[in-house]
């Protein structure tokens, strides 16, 4: 998943408290009214389909000959770069090969630059020799080979004109940027698993004012922090130009500790590094924290450092179209096979690892998930549609970009300042517009927490389905998926469903070590993997899609989000102390 | 610490449950009778002395600043290497500067050969391309620059006939050896700290059948089990000579997971590997687990795997002395200041970090409990002497030296077989001789279990003391020390005090992650100290040695072992079966 953001407070909530007929409400504005069905109190389960799904996901699992494939491979699959191209080909052509119709690969549009890691090292050789962790930035430039040079420690710099003090001083040095992280011995890596507590908690809805969101990084509305953010990303890329411009010959910055480096610090200059009209001119690496700590050090008691550092990188491309990979099982019941079920995960990941927690697991959790409804011969009566998504870590463009060819448009700000976030965190400016395939997506199912085993499932406010949830994970409560949650999550590819009213969900999984170890770092490898949490995974979405891909209705909807309405609902009710006096 | 072995177990039990005048029993075979002084019931203690100890040692600490030297700037310490020397010089440096007297280098004997690693570099190049974790095998030749080769993946060979699958296959490649370890994605170092209970258990000798030995890994006597060792560590040498001479162009070895890697595996090809008559005959790195494992299973399934693999070593000598260094603060009472009371730990490291728990931590302590018994002006009665060892990691080699040259000799067996491990582990085969000395030492204090605080002391089964060591912890309880075990401890420098019945002790440790994150590994940096915990340890240490110093009595002894008696112990009682059938 991408860092932790909860993209859709920025833009309208979408948990109304309405009824549930509130988007037919908005016709009159210019959006389709999806008549939606009574739903049922009772499921009914094809339970022999459960037995067949289980002992195919559990028995005979290939979950991680997938794995092997993808993670160890092809590799890390950094959006734009020729791996992720080939995982995208790879992808396609394993759907094919499991007997798939209609695999291929879709554009989302033009990315921007494809960049590749070659090698880093990180050298010191005074006043001690020591062999450093070090990755490349993604889409830092190449150093001219490897150079040998004194390092510089330069304090965050904070406005331009604390560039003069530096002036002149830097041609031909390393930049040690910013503070050292502070010390904490204490720091090792969790392995956390939830419990039934924990579980209980997870499945009550507070109503403490935060609606569910308190687990959540809020992004906040205030207009004042958003400034202060379009500053900061303006400004970041100030600062490497300064550097260039001063002939510094490279920049490290502090990336994590304990032999945990993070790799999604591209956007430690900007967050646009990857465009060629925002590419980063000079070359920039991560460093171990120790490592950070003791060359700060060193240099705070006087004591010269030098590095040998080689950053070997390569730029394959500026205008690199984003693709994801799809492909489906049609649907067998002729009245139904129009509408669709989707489920999915990301394929692209950073880079220093191999990207098999985040998101490479949620892409073999689909990809064993198709396999197995293949091999049980299951004839859903909707479409089946995997989709394994490009460019989720730099804004789930992949997501957005199908949502948006394919079911609604959304607007968002123009104003220039704007542009220098992502689209998704963008401020929206006007009303959803519909296209007709929207009325035609049951839901969307999506894996994106890691290598853990499926605990139950988020409904992201979707109350009416919590009931139907809960029927069909009632024969998998002894693999251990027990909870239905209404709260919302967010930060990966559910979202653009939901932000455009269209049932989108994510899993709730078992943590294990994804939040302390794994996620956007070297450390995010084949090792991480837990196969029978994989494997458990892989069985629980298929039988959810299938049972989407069954049942007589489609899958209830939320009211779709509306801009009018919700500021219409946010201001205060007039009138409601008789006594004030009017100004 | 050297890699946990309890290296007494081989030789002769040091823990003899007979009298304590028995060493005097002894004199008729060849040892001089240390007469041993009546111990009084209560200690008098300098409690002004312990006030001012504390405050020097908690509010005027310089521990940190000690650490800062010895680990970021002078850097990792292999037995040997130019840093230790540098180290050596630095501490005796450090020892004059604080104004003690007698600050010199001793030396314990040829070591072998000085080594260094430049810096390691292992980039993976098809079917991917990554960024390997990775540091040189100490003593590792070096490769011929950076070398672009593939990988072939050889099963670990036990015997010779291996050999002749491979012959002819290796030229130019680099070697993957052995299995790769086991995926365990729940591996996450720990934070362990002992509670109450966990001491209180300490605190308990057991009587079962162990005698309190249980916590150690105990090498067997069992001939067989040693004739196994010294036939895996001739083989070792045969294999990487065999590697040599088909010109493989590197070897690679599994290090360790999730960021730390450990580089004690010099003996992964023998155990002499510094030595010019053992010196190994191939370039050899340790590579993270993971790194091994996506390697190995990319071979296994026929994915050819090429790497640029640089490993820079460089060799300084071939006959380096090893040395230990030494300094003092003389006794003020005439009839005592003879006698000595030593405090210490080892000063050389491992390579991959900068042997910053182990064991600076305990050469920091030391030194930091020195400069506090000159910053409050402590006139010890006897002789306060500390020493750094070097050579611990090899093999006691430091401090078995300097009791040999000091205190006592041992006889160890001459058996050729024998001369393939470290003295240390060799068979007693007589008696202990003493020199006049071994009458004047009071006791040795060491501290070699990381930067944990101290949170008792282990008395090595010398009773007699434990009441003693109580009495003089009960003013520190408010700081963490609690537990005076009559268990016994190994592995490290109080062992040649013991093995000779001189009163060496151990303290007990808070763990924290040193046995999971930092004993041995590239972790073992400044980042992983935890300064209370030093303070609170030097502020012990100078506490102990203090008293030590200043009663009025030596430290009670424990009977000094020897063969015959234990021989004649070990024999079966005869005639105890009335009706048994004489053979």
């Amino acid at each position: 998943m991408i860092a932790t953001l909860r993209s859709s407070s920025r833009s309208l909530p979408v948990h109304l408290s309405r009824a549930i007929l509130l988007s037919c409400l908005l016709a009159p504005i210019g959006l389709t009214c999806v008549a939606q069905a009574q739903q049922p109190a009772t499921e009914t389960l094809d339970l022999d389909m459960y037995a067949r799904i289980r002992h195919e996901g559990i028995f005979n699992s290939h979950i991680m000959e997938y794995a092997g494939g993808l993670f160890d491979d092809i590799g890390p699959r950094l959006t734009g770069s020729p791996s992720l191209k080939k995982a995208n080909d790879w992808t396609r052509d394993q759907f094919t090969h499991m007997g798939l119709a209609n695999a291929h690969l879709e554009s989302w549009g033009d990315f921007g630059m494809g960049w590749q890691q070659i090698g880093t090292s990180a050298l010191m050789t005074a006043p001690a020799t020591a062999t450093f962790l070090a990755q490349a930035t993604p889409w830092s430039p190449a150093t001219k080979g490897q150079i040998t040079a004194d390092v510089i420690a330069i304090p965050e710099l904070k406005e331009e004109k604390d560039f003069d003090a530096w002036k002149g001083k830097l041609t031909g040095k390393i930049v040690l940027y910013g503070p050292a992280p502070k010390i904490d011995p204490d720091a090792v890596p969790k392995l956390e698993h939830y419990d039934t507590a924990h579980l209980a908690a997870i499945g009550e809805f507070p109503l403490d004012g935060y609606n569910g969101l308190r687990e959540q990084y809020v992004l906040p509305d205030d207009p004042a922090f958003w400034e202060k953010v379009f500053k900061q990303m303006a400004f970041k890329e100030k600062v490497s130009a300064f550097f260039a411009s001063e002939k510094a010959a490279a920049l490290l910055v502090p990336g994590g500790s304990g032999g945990v480096i993070h790799d999604d610090t591209g956007s430690s200059m900007g967050w646009f590094v990857y465009r060629p009209d925002h590419k980063q001119p000079i070359a920039e690496a991560v460093i171990a924290n120790e490592a950070f700590g003791r060359i700060s050090r060193l240099l705070s008691h006087d004591v010269p450092v030098k590095l040998a550092l080689d950053i070997q990188t390569k730029f394959t491309g500026d205008h690199e179209p984003g693709m994801n990979t799809i492909a489906e099982i049609p649907g067998s019941d002729p009245a139904l096979k129009d509408q669709v079920v989707m489920l999915g995960g990301h394929l692209d990941s950073w880079i220093a690892g191999t990207g098999a927690t985040d998101d490479g697991a949620g892409a073999i959790i689909a990809m064993e998930a198709m396999r197995i409804l293949k091999a049980v011969d299951a004839h859903p009566r909707r479409t089946i549609r995997v989709a394994l998504w490009g460019g989720e870590e730099q804004g789930i463009f992949g997501s957005a970009g199908y949502v948006r060819d394919h079911f609604a448009t959304l607007q968002y700000s123009t104003k220039p300042e704007e542009q220098l976030i992502p689209e998704f965190l963008r401020q929206q400016t006007g009303p959803v517009t519909l296209k007709p395939d929207h009325a035609l997506l049951s839901g969307y199912f999506n894996a994106d927490n890691g290598t853990g085993k499926f605990l139950g499932i988020y409904t992201e406010g979707n109350q009416a389905i919590g009931s139907i949830f809960e029927q069909w994970g009632k024969p998998l409560r002894d693999l251990g998926f027990t909870t239905i949650s209404q709260r919302p999550t967010g930060s990966t590819d559910h979202v653009p469903f939901d932000l455009v009213g269209l049932p989108g969900f994510q899993f709730i999984q078992d943590p294990r070590d994804y939040e302390s170890r794994s996620h956007h770092t070297n450390q995010d490898v084949y090792e991480r993997l837990s196969e029978p949490d994989l494997q458990q995974a892989a069985v629980i979405m298929a039988t959810f899609v299938y049972d989407a891909a069954t049942r007589d209705q489609m899958l209830p909807r939320k009211p779709l989000p509306h801009p009018e309405l919700v500021e219409q609902r946010s201001k205060p009710l007039e009138g409601i102390y008789p006594d004030a006096v009017k100004k």
